[in-house]
């Protein structure tokens, strides 16, 4: 049960957005530019990040949530998303993709654990300054969301097809419409 | 020296919003909500948080930065914020606050750290829902700006008269204003 009294029944983030609309629609923006902004890394792949530190911070509503739109997005699916999850280094991604993995790993435990040899790592492997901007900001952003959304006890389903259906909707329509509300529904 | 070429050598985050106006446009209007929006928490309340928070996280330029705007809103001043980072337990300041700090404080941590009695004891002492609300996600998203900032080694001034400056201007204007930047002043 979520610490504070919401006005829906919906579950994590979503009853979140619902419950405060002058801090949801920052936070709408940001992980909509964020996630699916222009940008040479895929939506997938970033996607993947975001599921990636989501799970290392134990988060099961955002962790399932980008897990399964990853999995939307990608051509390996959710069986790569697992493996990815499991352990990246041995996962059949991109050198880049492994390298940015580990710097969102780091900012995950603290922003000061990202090295120059993370960086030059991640830079000798492809990957642009743009990129591993992005891939800081999307850490850290996570690193926000896990903590709103289990800071106050909201609601993650345990079913993976009710991730799977929000991971539709979100791909086609993105992060800036609130979905629709069923307990408001008649 | 940050770990990617900024396009100009503003410190800390200032840096990293010039860089990424798509980015920066979400993260200011967050910020100006949670700090200085309508709230039954006062600014110089929220600002402690913040600065409690980063203090917390170890973030240099964060935390010196949010000190300064919390000082320049509390009757207190800078003493008061230094009492507070060092021990709120016996700073001079309402059970109230001491109890959003607790929660602040456990959200650094993770968002599961947050218990139902850290939230029944800020409720008996008077917190509302929206400010248990706001508590969370200030110190949630001062875990994001943390990481962000030190995860690309931005650069964090020492003197504290530049963050009083920055202050002055921040409780003047908010945060939706970009600064001046010095370096590309004639």
């Amino acid at each position: 049960m979520p610490h504070i009294a919401l006005n829906s029944a919906e579950p994590g983030i979503r009853g979140l957005l619902r419950y405060r609309p002058e801090t949801a629609r920052p936070l709408r923006e940001l992980t909509e530019v964020l996630l699916r902004g222009p940008n040479t890394l895929t939506r997938g792949e970033r996607e993947l990040i975001a599921a990636y530190v989501s799970a290392r911070n134990d988060c099961r509503y955002c962790s399932s949530s980008h897990s399964a739109c990853a999995a939307a997005q990608l051509p390996g699916g959710i069986a790569l998303v697992e493996q990815v999850r499991a352990d990246p280094a041995t996962a059949p991604i991109s050198a880049k993709l492994k390298a940015l993995l580990t710097i969102a790993s780091a900012v995950g435990h603290s922003g000061r654990a990202v090295t120059a040899e993370h960086v030059a790592h991640a830079r000798a492997a492809g990957a642009t300054d743009m990129e591993i901007h992005d891939t800081v900001l999307i850490a850290a952003a996570l690193c926000m969301f896990n903590r709103y959304v289990d800071g106050l006890a909201t609601i993650a389903p345990e079913d993976p097809s009710l991730y799977a259906a929000g991971a539709q909707r979100l791909v086609m329509h993105g992060y800036l419409a609130p979905a629709p509300d069923p307990s408001r529904e008649g």
